[in-house]
């Protein structure tokens, strides 16, 4: 069962618009245990449009096409699919009718432009369109089974959930379940030499998908197949396992949850509060700790101690400290941190103080030279660390090292033994 | 001159990425006057990958492909485009000495991984990619050039800009200028309706395309035909001075800028520096101010002061006030303002607290009602806004408005007479 979507629109071919349907579409049919095997965009060319319809139903056993039923000039998915189909145009009153209805409830007269919303390809079946004025269409060809769907989300969403969906129930493999390990403090290719072991045992059914970007990497289970559903958990949870063996230091969310969420559970189920000291990451903390809902029960405050005088007056830490070692420097990073903790009475306080870029680097201190420190009540942890990339790569790296210190403290002890 | 831009990877086929690449390679191509004619994502199966890319070849002059250049298994566009084409693979020492140098410099031995990416297609050119281990490819067949580029958006964009767009200059037909202007304060079909007398005067060759999210709105202008550029550049100039009549009081960039650029711009011209009080935004308004290099010259620091201990032991709110009048207040939102300007010696507090949700709120105080103000020499200004949307809907659009409330006191006095 190979499914392929096509996207149809000129404004999706410019640098400003991303299809966006084709996201709901894809878990839907994954929900069914369908892949989507290709994605395609095309404008509203009609010999490009011809094209990419006559190569998907050459190649795919579902196409589902979206966009190009409007009332308008440069709207022709059905016209130029009919003529790939070599089928007629046929007209239907009852189109007519229901467009009629829906104009008047406007008190606004039919607008001829939507008369050609009224042809159907012959063979073909109406789908309903509650929200619009272009009905959806279902055709059945040999090899393919083809759905002609309207563009805008409202109208594309429920037609999608109400009509296609029903029609495809039985086509599927059963069942589509997905798992989520995300990582971070590795690269890539060293995740890929420890995940050898790991690939050479992927059960059947079973893709693994790996994503990379700096400071974070993921790692995509996907099972597609028969059923029962509790045996497809154990195949994952036991392909889990062994990914777990050979990453464990460095995975810390097995449900696709971001960091911040999961030191926020950390610290919610220790009954613990943090606050942070920022300097190079500018509030990136403190905003990725807050985009979780609930976050005020343990996070207290954040200092964006950009300028020195800020580190001075709202940290205490020693201007003295400051004009021997530098802003960006292991003693300052601790001062920070204490500095923080004392100041605000949380358990923990996290500082983290760096060159960003792209200017301010020195042969002794290089952009991207960053040192993280977290204070608790047993003593104080200090980093170094030198990241790569541009100014947002090495903030959100930083935020990123920052975060998994107090996860990795957290996890290592027990209580409020910190 | 037909192009078409195709992205590898099977993430790209899942209901959870969306191709991003291809935004910034279609903006490059239409600037030489190129269109893109077609866009697939296609996953990591050979067959498939084949398939697309044997169509491709098939129907465009100019093939951009990227992705699956990887160390990894399944990164397979090398070796799968090789077979396509039916030509060997052929092993460059020099890339072997390339990635091993990158390794070298982080102090780690070069992964045997990264041998597969050695190979190139007999023919090739090799593209130098400086922020990453996968260079890429640069062939021509007898109808098409064809791009191999890697995925990760920081190895492809230098290398789009720095190695493609010199091979393609004069292959496109013309010209094409594109200019941006940006927005915000103002709804989607506010704006629609300002626009209708601008959109009955565009220019011809011009284009107009609108892109809302919430708190801002941008509206792209695209010049595409024949030259000369400065009278493509008068048509631009125009239509952007009649859309500066009809929407002047929104229009915070018509270079395409982020509102923190403009802010940070306004702020350096005028010698002034500010500080900010956080409550709901969390430390984003830091965070977007640190994103401009050089900002550690007007930007002095952030409290993010989320819980009322730290609004009062920080920014000395009296704790009456809070009891009085609640954290998300008028008089709360003066009284950061007023502290953080006075303990940070900034010539502007910017402060911001409200109710981000999905909690916290109440009849009189729903989520989504936030409190800004703005403290300088002159005195203070505070605004009240209702926003809508999810937490991080209502966290953006908090410090779209505050930096905006900065942006319009910047322009409306000069010199220092704030």
């Amino acid at each position: 069962m190979k499914a392929e979507i096509i996207a149809v629109g000129a404004e999706l071919l410019t640098p400003d618009f991303r299809d966006t349907n084709s996201l709901p579409l894809t878990a839907g049919l994954n929900e069914l245990g369908i892949a989507v095997s290709f994605k395609t965009i095309v404008g509203d060319d009609e010999a490009d449009l011809a094209r990419v319809l006559r190569t998907a139903i050459g190649r795919s056993d579902l196409v589902l096409c979206m966009g190009g039923l409007g009332p308008t000039e440069d709207d022709r998915t059905r016209e130029t699919l009919a003529r790939v189909l070599k089928r007629k145009l046929v007209f239907r009153a009852a189109i007519r009718a229901c467009i009629r209805e829906r104009f008047r409830r406007r008190g606004l007269p039919m607008s001829a432009s939507n008369l050609k919303q009224c042809y159907v390809i012959d063979g073909a079946e109406v789908l309903d369109n509650p929200n619009g004025t272009a009905p959806g269409q279902w055709l059945e060809t040999k090899r393919s089974r083809i759905a002609l769907l309207p563009g805008p989300p409202r109208e594309i969403l429920p037609m999608f959930e109400n009509d296609v969906l029903p029609r495809l129930a039985g086509l599927g493999r059963g069942l589509s379940v997905r798992r989520i390990i995300r990582l971070t403090g590795l690269g890539e290719s060293a995740m890929e030499t420890r995940l050898k072991s790991v690939y050479a045992e992927v059960p059947s059914g079973v893709t693994v998908t790996t994503l990379a970007s700096p400071g974070d990497l993921a790692i995509h289970l996907t099972y597609t197949g028969g059923g029962p559903r509790a045996s497809a958990e154990t195949r994952l949870d036991e392909l889990e396992a062994s990914i777990g063996r050979a990453l464990r230091p460095w995975i810390y969310s097995r449900r696709g949850e971001g960091l911040e969420e999961v030191v926020g559970a950390l610290l919610r189920s220790r009954d613990l509060t943090i606050a942070c000291a920022e300097s190079c990451t500018g509030g990136l903390i403190g905003h990725r700790l807050t985009d979780i809902p609930g976050s005020s029960d343990y996070f207290l405050e954040s200092a964006v101690v950009y300028g020195n005088r800020a580190k001075i007056r709202r940290l205490g830490v020693p201007a003295a400290l400051i004009d021997r070692h530098g802003a960006v420097s292991a003693p300052v990073a601790r001062a920070m941190a204490l500095g923080i903790r004392r100041t605000s009475g949380a358990d923990l306080g996290l500082a983290v103080t760096g060159v960003a870029g792209p200017g301010g680097g020195t042969a002794r201190k290089p952009v991207g030279l960053v040192y993280l420190a977290l204070a608790r009540a047993r003593g104080t942890v200090v980093e170094r660390h030198l990241f790569f990339g541009g100014r947002a790569q090495v903030k959100f790296q930083s935020s990123q090292k920052a975060l998994d210190i107090v996860r990795k403290t957290l996890i290592a002890r027990t209580g409020k033994a910190l």
